[in-house]
C-alpha cells in the first residue's frame, strides 16, 4: 500500500505526538460547496450519488482540494443499511428521509435480512476502494455507520422525528422486540464496518445522532450496549496499522465516561460541553474529537479564529485532540469562512504540542 | 383571598414537608384531551384561544377536572411578548409559529416596543384573573414566559428552526446587538411576569427551550445572564406568600449548578440526567421539577407506574421534588395513561416523605 503522506489524524486518535492538531469536518463533502452541488445535480438523486463510486469519490475529495484537511470521510449516508434491508428509502427535498415500509411489528423485525457488505452494500465498498486509490496516501480515509439506536429511530418512525413517540413507544412497551431489532442492527453494522475496513477505511466512526434523546439508563441499555457490541466485533488492525474507532453521541456529554469504557479510541463531542471537562471526565485516557459550534462559521474569519483558539485552549496541551465541528457543517456556510477555520486550527495549535 | 385547599406544589417548591409528591404536567391543557380539542375548535385560531379569557380558563381547568393534579398552569403561549411587539405571529398547522417581521437589524431591535402587561398583553392578565377566580383555591396557578434567549431564537429566525443559523449568526457576528435584544426581552419578561403575579399567578416558570443548543460559555453569556436579570427583578411575594420562580432549560442538565446560583427556587430538569445526579450537583439546596420521559406515556399503565417509581427513587427521600414530565406531554397520548401516571405519583411517593 502507498505510504500515508499525512498521518496526523491517525496519530492523534492514538494519542501519539503531532506537529499541529489535525482537523476535518463532519459533512465536509456537502452542499456548502458549489462543486458538490454541481456533482449532485449531475448524479440524479442523493442515493444515486451514494451508489456511484466515481461520483462519490469525486465529492469525497472536493473539500481536500480546497482545504488542507487531515482526513477524508467516505461520502455516503447513515441509512444505507436500512435501505439495503429493503425498507424503501427515499429523500424528499426539505422533508428528510422517508421509509415506505417502517418496522413496527415482531414479524417486521424477524423478516429483516442482514445485508451483505459485498452484496447489496457493495456500492459502498466500491466507493471506499475507489477513494483510497484516488487519495493515493494524501490523508487517511474514514468509514462510518449510524449507530443501531439511531438507525432504529428512522426505521421505526418511518423517517425523521422530533418526538420519537413510535420508537420510544416500542422501546418502553416491547423492550424485548426493540432489543431484537438493535441486536440485528449491531450485527449488520459490525459486518458493514468490517467490510469498509477490508476495502480500505483507515478509521471508522459510529454516528449516534439520537442517543442524546434517551434517559441515562435507557442510553446505556438501548444505545451504548449495541455500540459496545460493534466495538467488540470490529477488525482493529489492517495493513499493519491500528484502525481506530470513534464513537459520537450527539448530546452525550453527560455520558462520556460510560462511552470511554467501551474501548473505543476516540469520542466525538458536541459543543455543549467544554473539552477541558470532557478530558477530565474521561480521565485523559481516550482521544477527543470536536467541538466547535458549527454556527460560528456564519460569523467572520476573525471571530472564527478567536473561537478556534478557545477550543484549542479548552483541550489544552498534549496529544489526543482531533479538531472538528460539534456537528455537521451547515449548507449555508461561506466556503471562505471554512478556509479561515481550517487555517486557524493549523496556525494556532503548534503551541499545544511538544 | 380564598385559602388554598391544596398547597403541596408551593410547599415542595419551598422544600417544605408534604404528604405526597405534588405533580403537574407541562402542556397539561393540550391536544391529548378531547375536551381541549373541542374548545380549540370553538375558539378559532390558537391565538384566538389564548386571547379569550373565558376559553383560556376553560382549557386551563379541563385537566384538573380529569386528574388530581397539584397545580394549574395558565393556558397561553411563550410567544405572546414578540407578538405584542408587533412581529406578526401566526401558527400554520404542521409548521409551527411564524413571524412576518423577523428581527435582523439594529433598527429592528431599536424599534421594538416594550409591551405593557395591562395594555397589549392585558388579555393574558385577564386570563390569569379569570382562572384564579374559577379555581377558587383548588390548587395554585402557575404563570410563565419564554426566556429571552428562547424568544430571541424565534424572533430572529422568524419561526422555529433546527439549525439556529440566523440567531447564532447574529450572536457570533454582532454580540452587542444580540445583548441589546436580550436586555430588552429581559425587561419585557420581568414586567410581564410581575403583571401575571399581580393578577394572581402564585408561582412563575421561565421556559428556556433553546438554551441547550449553546456552548457552556454562550449559555451563561446569552441565556442565563438574562434569566438572572429577570429573577432579580421579580416580585417574590404576593398575597402574604412567597411566589416561587422555576427555571427550566431543556438540555441544561450540565449547567444546573450555574442555574441554581441565580437564586431561583426550583429548576426544571429534563430526562437526560438522573434526579439523583441533579440533586447532588445542586447541593440539595434548590427544589427540582421533573423529569420523566414524556414518551413513557405511550406505553402501558404498568410500565408507567414502574417508571414513576424509578424517578421517585432517583430523587430519593426528602423534600423539594415536584413531579413532572421532562418536557410537554405529546398530543398522541391516551388520557387513560395520564390517569395512571398521576395516580402512581401520589400512590408511590408517600414513603419518600417524613
Amino acid at each position: 500500500m502507498t505510504k500515508l503522506q499525512n498521518d496526523r489524524f491517525l496519530r492523534a486518535l492514538n494519542r501519539e505526538p503531532v506537529d499541529v492538531t489535525p482537523v476535518w469536518m463532519m459533512r465536509q463533502a456537502g452542499r456548502y460547496l458549489p462543486e458538490y452541488r454541481a456533482t449532485r445535480e449531475k448524479a440524479g438523486s442523493f442515493m444515486d450519488l451514494c451508489r456511484n463510486a466515481e461520483l462519490a469519490c469525486e465529492v469525497t475529495i472536493q473539500p481536500l482540494d480546497r482545504y488542507p484537511l487531515d482526513a477524508a470521510i467516505l461520502f455516503s449516508d447513515i441509512l444505507t443499511i436500512p435501505d439495503a434491508m429493503g425498507l424503501g428509502l427515499s429523500f424528499n427535498t426539505g422533508h428528510g428521509p422517508k421509509f415506505d415500509r417502517p418496522v413496527r411489528t415482531a414479524a417486521d423485525v424477524q423478516n429483516l435480512p442482514l445485508p451483505d457488505p459485498e452484496g447489496e452494500l457493495q456500492y459502498v465498498m466500491n466507493a471506499v476502494r475507489t477513494i483510497r486509490k484516488e487519495l493515493d496516501g494524501r490523508v487517511p480515509l474514514i468509514g462510518f455507520s449510524g449507530s443501531p439506536w439511531t438507525l432504529a429511530t428512522y426505521m421505526v418512525e418511518g423517517g425523521g422525528t422530533k418526538e420519537f413517540g413510535k420508537v420510544k413507544g416500542m422501546m418502553f412497551s416491547e423492550p424485548a422486540l426493540m432489543h431484537q431489532l438493535l441486536d440485528k442492527l449491531a450485527q449488520s453494522v459490525t459486518t458493514y464496518l468490517n467490510g469498509q475496513i477490508a476495502a480500505g477505511a483507515q478509521a471508522v466512526m459510529i454516528f449516534d445522532t439520537w442517543g442524546g434523546v434517551l434517559t441515562p439508563r435507557d442510553y446505556q441499555a438501548f444505545s451504548l450496549k449495541y455500540m459496545q457490541q460493534i466495538v467488540d466485533g470490529l477488525t482493529r488492525e489492517n495493513e499493519g496499522r491500528k484502525v481506530p474507532v470513534i464513537l459520537y453521541t450527539k448530546g452525550g456529554g453527560q455520558w462520556l465516561d460510560k462511552m470511554a469504557a467501551t474501548g473505543a479510541d476516540c469520542l466525538g463531542v458536541d459543543w455543549t460541553i467544554d473539552l477541558a471537562d470532557a478530558r477530565r471526565i474521561t480521565g485523559d485516557k481516550i482521544a477527543l474529537q470536536g467541538n466547535m459550534d458549527p454556527c460560528i462559521l456564519y460569523s467572520t474569519p476573525q471571530r472564527i479564529r478567536e473561537e478556534v483558539g478557545n477550543v484549542l485552549a479548552s483541550y489544552g496541551k498534549g496529544e489526543g485532540h482531533v479538531f472538528n465541528l460539534g456537528h455537521g457543517i451547515h449548507p449555508g456556510i461561506d466556503p471562505e469562512n471554512v478556509a479561515a477555520f481550517i487555517d486557524a486550527v493549523h496556525a494556532l495549535s503548534g503551541q499545544y504540542h511538544a
